[in-house]
This record gives C-alpha cells, sequence and structure tokens, in this order.
C-alpha cells in the first residue's frame, strides 16, 4: 500500500501543476519533461522497482530526452545499467545498431530510434521507461528494439498513460506487462478538470 | 582528497572503455552517454557537489539528451530541480522561451536550443551540468540562457574535457568557474593512448 499512497503524490500533483491544452496535450513540464523534480522521480523509481520485484531486470531501456532522468533515477534503484535509444544517427554511435521507425504525436512527424547492438543482448531481462504514454508509438519502437536484441521483455513502466487514448490497450493486449502509475481517463480543457483511473497497481 | 581519488576511477574507466575514433571522437557510450553507469553518475553528482559547495545554487540547467542522467542524480546531491533545455521547438513546450543558436560539431550543423522563461528566473544562481566539453558551442549556448535570463551563473561541471580543443579555454577566459572531472590533454587514434591533465580540481 506504501506505493499506491506515494503514487497519490503523483496524482495530485498533475492535478495541481499539469495544464491542459488544446490537442489533448498534458504540460507537466514543471515537474516532469522539461523542469524535473528529482525527489518525485526518486519515488517514481521506488515504485518501478516494487511493481516489477521479482523480474530479475538486467537493463532499463528508455528513449531521449525525456524518459532518461526518470530511468537514470530507477536504474540505480534496479542496480542496473540504463540505455537510451538515440532518434537521429550522428558521428558518435556506432554501425552497428538496432533500430525502429516510430511516428511521433507530439512532433507531427517519423523518426528513426537506434539502440547500439552492444548494449542490449540475448542474456538480457528489459524494462522500458518512459514518461508518457498516449498512442504507443515509441513504447512500440523499444519493444521492437528488445525483439530485434532478442532479449527478454519483462514490462514496461510509464509515469503518465493517457488511457483515451489507444496506446495502452493496444501494449496491454499483446500480454505486456505495463504499469502506469497515473492513468488520466478524461481531462477537459475548459475547465482543467483531469480525472483519473481507480486502482491502478 | 576523497573526491580526487573517486575521479581517478573515471580517468580509469575513460582509459578502460573509451574508444578514440577519428576525427578527435572519443566513444563513452558504454558507461557515459549511451548506456550510462548510474553509480559512477552517483560519485560525478557528489563531487560536482562538492566542487560547488557553498555557491548556494539553486538550480542545475543541462542540455538534451545525454547531460540529463548526469545532471538528475546532481541534482538530487544539490537538492534542487533540474532544466534541460531543449533543442527543438515542439507543441508541448510554452510560446515564452530563452533561446540560443548552437552549432554542433558532433552533428555538423546548427540548432536552437530553448528554456521556458518558467523554470530560470533572476533570484537562480545556476550550475550547468554536461557530459561533455570540446569545441565549447553548446556550453556558451547555455550561458547565453542564463544571461538571458537574468540569472547569476555560479559556473559550469563537465564530465570530460578535451583539454585540445578550444571550449574549456576560452569558457575559463571569461572568469567563469568550470570544473572538468577529466580533461584529455591528447589521444592518439593509432595507440589508443590517452593522457589526461594532473591536478584538476
Amino acid at each position: 500500500m506504501g506505493g499506491r499512497i506515494k503514487m497519490e503524490l503523483l496524482k495530485e500533483r498533475i492535478q495541481k501543476d499539469g495544464k491542459i491544452k488544446e490537442g489533448n496535450v498534458l504540460k507537466v513540464d514543471s515537474f516532469l519533461n522539461h523542469q524535473m523534480d528529482t525527489g518525485l522521480f526518486r519515488e517514481i523509481g521506488k515504485e518501478f522497482k516494487r511493481r516489477f520485484d521479482g523480474e530479475k531486470i538486467t537493463k532499463i531501456l528508455t528513449i531521449e530526452a525525456s524518459g532518461i532522468g526518470i530511468a537514470c533515477i530507477a536504474g540505480e534503484e534496479f542496480q542496473v545499467p540504463v540505455v537510451f535509444a538515440k532518434k537521429t544517427q550522428t558521428k558518435n554511435i556506432a554501425g552497428e545498431v538496432y533500430t525502429s521507425r516510430v511516428e511521433s504525436y507530439t512532433h507531427g512527424k517519423v523518426y528513426d530510434i537506434l539502440v547500439s547492438k552492444e548494449f542490449i543482448g540475448k542474456e538480457d531481462r528489459v524494462l522500458l521507461i518512459d514518461d508518457f504514454l498516449a498512442n504507443g508509438k515509441a513504447l512500440e519502437g523499444l519493444i521492437e528494439i528488445v525483439e530485434k536484441a532478442g532479449a527478454h521483455l519483462a514490462g514496461a513502466g510509464i509515469v503518465i498513460e493517457k488511457g483515451f487514448q489507444p496506446g495502452g490497450e493496444r501494449i496491454r493486449a499483446r500480454g505486456i506487462h505495463l504499469e502506469s502509475l497515473a492513468i488520466i481517463e478524461s481531462m477537459d480543457e475548459k475547465t482543467g478538470e483531469i480525472r483519473f483511473r481507480e486502482n491502478v497497481g
């Protein structure tokens, strides 16, 4: 129960500091994905540890940029290395990479994500971590990379899921262990009201 | 002295796992900027805390993507919020932003970085954190944002500085308190030899 009580703090924070913008955008950039409250991230990391305890996680995989901070603090809780998928090819990355194509809702464009083959292998039990789940395209890209690596997908931990968009349902339908710490059932741009799904976790 | 001994571990890690690629590229993506060793990040965070103790830091500012993990763990050490500058304008960011133009050595192109005006103010004492300092363009972009915000620039903490490229010298010449945990004096692609500047910190 301790974890649930802590995650009520997350929901209160979303209620207090989240701003609803047109186009179903929830701005939580004062504490989650532009300015970051690392004390909250620590509680989030502990809660992911609680929910995926027993999964024998060997590696955390996230995607740049806003997943990285949460994943790093979770990485300390799990005591495993953290890898972030990169969004564009740079000089600094080896040629030998796993890739996946992702369609971004936020940016309205398609991009490739890549992970060096050195950092995920068949022996790994991978936990995916990200800040948001909406249409699920980024998470599906990460899943594809885990599959290409032949690693075991242990599950996915998300901070905020937009329950009224299809990503979460589609990923659960595949039998993937998905844990979202706050699932938004509905939000109203005019009134500012945010309703959460009950009894998560 | 404790900090210095710990930072010897960083240099040993660079020696052991760093790979020198053509064009003066040092690949440390097995522990710093693709796969991330959060145990090492914790030691780095503690060392930044030691070096900037007494500066009354109120905010850490970094730049996406590879600065974020280090900055978050340092943020816990300083117990201050962490902000990361974004590299492109997205739907999720408010219109009211500080911007700076950055020329990227790694990517060979020019991009804008931006920070929402909400998250840096005149009252802030800002510590800049990044993984690498080479030509210094990204760091100068962050400095410009701090100046535009009218905040106090308390200093800059860098994990690896390429001492043979001009960024560090230029920034120190401006009187900015710059601390680089490992300064590479030279590196040889053929032999794999990496030499560090002595007596840093």
